[in-house]
Formats: structure tokens, sequence, C-alpha cells
């Protein structure tokens, strides 16, 4: 099949393109480098080296012997997505080309229209161009299980059976989003179930959990290595234990930490991703996948973190900062997940194993990290209406980066290995 | 109580403002005029002739004998409208600054991202210049019924309990929009209650039905008059079929006629927003009204319309064109309204005597909508992801226009009135 990724330099847009790429897949790639740029806004970077993406692209012809074909651009020109989607009619279109942090989107007020607006923008781009271009296009379009919040029932797969005063209907189950940005991926739900039923679109909307992970088997070369944030803006929870914890600092749960989410490794996520590809829907068929393996709370991510530290020699304290976001701290969850293994989903990693191995990514990279130590606890408060201030305050306390750079263009046209040799 | 209006200069807009102000409320207002320009861009214009809103402002000194102030400017400038809302630090903000047309969503894509580009961007700027600058202000942000779609089960007002697997939540109504424009105000909804949650605002969500007139008891003059839209994109079903009745063309109720929405009279449209002004929630409620007095399907108001036509002497067909939307043509209809009520709200009109009072101002101001026949049968197509070629050749097929303008800035400096003497 050919499938063309959207966001294709990201998290998790690169790891499934060397994997779909293995599978067969002729894979074509669409990235604004946004990311990379945003991050080093905030004053961080990838606490992996990453390379810029024609060396990625070299690497990946090494590994898979074929090319990932690459087109530089952004959603928000419709004129260019729509040249894309005509020239290459892909089987499906995976769209993961979207501002994706919530604390970015709570900055202030134009950090909340930008993410919302382009979002949207983007989307509702790609929705058109498949009706003018190529609407047997399956759209697989990422959403987040932070779509529904955390309800006092457990949360169907998109839509549920509701009895009401005495008849039935199925319908979408109600969204309680907790940041512009989540409530941004509630409204592209919205247009792409709409695009969907109007114009007899195939779509799958994937509300997929906190992804963790440095790793899938593809990367079998550091140029191939994909990113991993851990400053307060555009890392997880998660990543940023795992740092603090190797920088020697307290690990910082919010608030009470019973903080429920959904998780799922980045190599079970790239699975479930190309199982959807794989499996598309029938001709105006909206279906949702609650994309995620287990739930944990944030003090469990935390005393996991805390217990692999400790095997390996680190002694970090468990602190709990005043949560910055509003959120119940406490809270029943139980969101149902049985679509993706009813088409062959099976989960192949487990927490703990993922994290050793971030642990070791992370070791190796240390002199990376180090030196955005200030960038890790949060200064972006959700009561606030602008937290610029702080941010700026504090992310730019040092002077220039001493261990390399990830942005690609010009300043790394050569893989940012500096931290190897850490 | 001082009260801001956004869109003031609007078909709802404006009679609030002249209710509001002679219950002794000081009325502050913002427009940008673009709803002028925009029916102007499709080739139509009001059937009633519009004043210049100096005009305006003149003629309701001279009712009330006090001044409605106005700031002309666009919510898109944040800037702007933070100034306002810091200056003026009103009671309540009434928000009906969007663009309003469900067929102008649908005409293509530019359409559809500027709709909801430009709603979720003045109601995030609203919500921030409030939290900023008059956190007690209480919002009153005008949604639709159309947000909740047809489901086939009762409509509560904004919330409903949900049981489901053994427990129990009080959730927001699923919605299910029908064009770009009506999920652009399920978005600000969302946001709006997001809002009110993290920053302890007070709002109301008002899930208008479909208004309905030309008048209420302040439009005691011409230059008061408030706009009456008819065409194909910015009027509603039954503006339409009026006018069809006086132009001597069938009535064309869509498809089959079954679709059924809630309705509501200006007049008490404007009540409604009153008693939401004057009776504020408390901090960080977000409250839901739905707002409409009975409902009625597209053939109920063919027939009516039918009917009182022949009263008058008039005698059209009703002819049924395929439907141009993608609705359900026979559908369950029941929403909940009892909140208004339950704070002194009384219907006052009922839609037949007003139907009377629109065909009355419409046969007064008969060659106005004569010069614009044209433009009132569909051809924005919701199956279509391009509507601009139909669109363009019907909006322009006559020369420069005979019987006078309503736009305001300078070529109708002195009320348009070319009507009042047909």
């Amino acid at each position: 099949m050919k499938v063309l990724i959207t966001g294709i330099d990201g998290y998790s847009g690169w790891p499934l393109a060397l994997h779909l790429a293995r599978r067969g897949h002729d894979v074509v790639g669409i990235d604004n480098f946004v990311t990379r740029k945003r991050v080093k806004e905030v004053g961080s970077w990838s606490a992996t080296p990453i390379a810029s993406f024609p060396k990625r692209q070299e690497a990946a012809k090494k590994l898979l012997g074929k090319t990932i074909q690459f087109y530089k651009g952004d959603l928000a020109k419709y004129p260019f997505l729509l040249d894309v989607v005509r020239r290459e009619k892909p089987d499906a279109i995976v769209h993961l080309a979207e501002q994706r942090s919530a604390p970015y989107s709570m900055i202030d007020v134009d950090h909340a229209v930008r993410t919302q607006v382009e979002n949207i923008t983007g989307t509702l781009h790609l929705l058109y161009a498949i009706r003018e271009a190529s609407p047997e296009t399956h759209l697989v379009k990422m959403g987040t299980m932070g779509e529904y919040g955390t309800p006092n029932v457990d949360i169907p797969e998109g839509f549920f059976d509701v009895d009401f005063h005495g008849k039935r209907d199925h319908l979408p189950f109600p969204r309680q989003a907790g940041s512009w940005y989540h409530w941004s991926k509630v409204f592209d739900s919205g247009d792409v179930m709409f695009a969907t039923k109007i114009w007899g679109l195939k779509s799958t909307d994937v509300m997929q959990g906190v992804i963790y992970g440095t790793r899938t088997p593809e990367i079998t070369d550091d140029a191939l290595l994909t990113r991993f944030d851990f400053d307060e803006t555009w890392g997880t929870a998660l990543n940023r234990f795992a740092v603090e914890a190797v920088l020697g600092l307290p690990i910082t749960p919010y608030g009470r930490g019973g903080q429920i989410r959904g998780f799922i490794a980045l190599e079970d996520s790239v699975q479930s991703l190309r199982i959807a590809v794989e499996n598309p829907p029938k001709s105006s068929e909206y279906r949702v996948f609650n994309q995620f393996d287990a739930a944990y709370s944030v003090n469990d991510l935390a005393e996991l973190t805390h217990r692999v530290a400790r095997d390996l020699g680190l002694n970090p304290r468990i602190e709990h900062p005043p949560d910055p976001r509003v959120e119940a701290e406490q809270h029943y969850y139980n969101p149902i997940h049985e679509h993706l293994p009813a088409l062959g989903y099976k989960r192949t990693r487990n927490l703990e194993d993922v994290l050793r191995e971030i642990f070791r990514d992370l070791i190796r990279f240390r002199r990376r990290i180090e030196a955005r130590r200030h960038v890790v606890l949060p200064t972006v408060d959700w009561r606030q209406a602008d937290n610029t201030g702080s941010l700026t305050a504090r992310s730019h306390p040092a002077p220039a980066a001493p261990a390399g750079s990830d942005t690609p263009p010009a300043a790394a046209a050569a893989p940012d290995t500096s931290g190897t040799s850490a």
C-alpha cells in the first residue's frame, strides 16, 4: 500500500515510517519541522540527538533498500497539500501533523489560538484534499484519550448506547478535554466524523494514550533515532521523571499523583497504526479506536521510575509540586479497548522493560539533558492567562548550547552525535 | 447593568441592544460589519432597508434618550478586544459576533476554514479578555440547537445523567452538528465550558432555535429596522418561503420536508437573552439554555406560509427540490426547554401572527426582494467540495443594484428607505 504520513519527522511519525516501509509499504511523508523549532523556542531539545531529515532518509535507505519520499511543507497551505494528495493518491494517510503539547497551548492567548487554529485548519484541509483528489483514501487521524477526560463511567470506543427518557440511540461519547490542545483534538474528531458522513469517506480516529519509549526494532542506528522530549512543555510525565532521576533531581509527580491515564509503548503504537492502515474501514465508516495498553497513575509512574533508577545505582527522592493543571487528582478510569485486539493487535512491550531502555539511552546522552536541566520543572499554570513571563525567564538562563543542536536545516546537516560519546 | 454586545449590528444584536437599553441597561456594542459585506458578496441584501450604524445610533437616541456606545472592530484583534473589555468592564457580554450561516460554511474549503477559525478565535479571544481584564463579567454566548443534531432521544439542556456499565455520571450531551458552521458552535461550547472551569468564570451557553420575525416593540421607526435575509446562504427556510410567496415563486421545502427544528420569535429571543443577562450564574458555573418555543417541521412552515399567503390573495405552489444538505428528512425531535421558564421567561408571540407581520414588511419592501429574486434557490450542495462555480454564476447575473444598498460606510450614510415607497 502507499501511505502518506503527515508529521513524518515527529516522535511517532518517523518510527512509523520505518516500520511501514520495512513491512513493504511505500511511504511518503510531509513535515514542516515546526516541532524542532518550537522545542528550541522553549529552550529545550531532544534528549536523543536526531539527524536532519535528509540524513534520516539516507540512513533509512541503507536499512530498507528503498527511499522514503518526502515533501517539505505545511498543511496550512491548501494548494500544496492538494497537490501532494493528487499526485500520490495514497491508500492511506496517517495524520500526525498537529501541535501536540497541552502545556504549549496553555502558555497564553496566542498559543491557545494558534494550537486550535493550526490543528483544525490542517485537518479540514486534509479532509477537503481527500474529497477533491482521492476520495478512496483512508484517513487515519491521531486523536487522544484525553478527549474523553476522566468521567465516572467506563469510556467506550467513540460511541455508546444511550437510554434516555425511555428512548435509545447510539451516540458519540461526551468529550471533556483538559486543555486547549485536547479540545483541538475533540474538534478534529467532530470534523472527521462529519466529513466521513457527508462525503462517504473512510476514516479511523485513534484515541491514543500517552506513548513511551525511545526504540522500535527498526531503529538500528543512531542516525535513525527518533526524538525524545523531556522539558515541561514537550515531554510527558514519564519522560520527565526518568530525566529527573538521571540528573539527580527529585522525581516530581504533580499534585496528589492520582491522575490516571492510558499508556502505550512506541513500538506498539506503531504496530496499532500499521494495523489500522492494513485494515481499512468501508466507505462512509467513521470508526474509533481507543489505543492504549494499560492505565497507570502518575504515582505508579513515579514509583516505577524510582525503582528502576535504584537498580541503576541512582537514588532519587519523590516530591509532589502543586499541580499546574486543572484536573481531578483522584478519579475512576476504565476505558474499553477492544477494537484493535479484534484486528490482531497484540501488546509486545511492557512499561518496566521500556523504561530500562529509556534509562540506557538517557545515560548515553546524559550530556544533552545536563545541558537543558533547567527546562524540566513546570512554569505554565493552567489557572493563569499569561505564562509568557515565567516561561521566558526560565527558558534562556544559559548561554549558547554547548552540546550540539537538533535543528536540521544548515546547522546540523550531519546527525548530531555529540551525546553518543558521553 | 452594563452590557457589551459583540455583533451589535446583526439581526438579533440590534434589537437586543434596543431592548436592553429601553430596560434601563447601559449598552455598548462591537461590530466589524462583516455580515453586511458577506451578504453582498453572495449577491443579496437585507429585505428590510437597514440604516448605517451611525443612523441607527441617532434613531436609538431619539427613542431612548441615551446613546448606545459603539466600537468598530474585529474580535480577531486581541489587543482591540482586550482594550474594550478593560475599559468597559461590563457586567455581561452577549457574544453574537460569529459567522452564522451553515450554507456559507459549506461553499468550499476556504469558507469552511474561515468559519471555524473566525468563530473559535473570536470566542477564545473573548474568554482570555474576560480572564485578563474583567473576570466577574458574565459571558452569554450564542450557540445553536443545531449543535445537538437530531438524536433519537430527548435532548436535555446541555447535560444529562449517564448510566453506563453500572456506574453513573452527569455529562455533556453528545453533539452531532450538521455543517462546518454548526460544528464551530460545538467547538465554542467546549472552549467556554473549559474556560469557565479553569478560571472560575460565569457563563451561559444559549442553544438557540431558529429565530423568525422582523419586529420587536422597540422597532418604532424604519431607521430602527433590523436586517432580514432571504437568500439561500443567509436566510432561514421560513424567510425564504415568505419571500417566495410574495414573489409568486413556489415555496420550496428541501427534500421530504420532515426535518424538525426548534423556533423562537425575535422578540422572545431578545427577551430570553435579557433574562439570561439579568440572572447571572455563580462563579465557575457553566449553564446551558435550550432557547426555543416550539418545534416545527419544514413542511409545517411551508403549509403555514401557504395558508397565510392565500389569506393575502397570493397563491403559491409548494415544490420539493432535492435536499442540498445531508440530514435526516424524517426523525424524532424532542428537546427539553425548562431553564428559561424557571427564570420567568414567557412566550409572547406565536408563529402565525409573526408570519403575517413578516408578510406585511415584505410587501412594503417588495421592490428590494424583486431585485434579488435570483438568490433564493439553493446552489450550495453539502455533498460537493467546491460550490464556488454555481454560486458565482448565480450571484451576479444582474447589473448594479437598482433599489438601494444596505452597506453603510459611505454609500448609505442616510438610511436606505428605497423600499418604503413600494
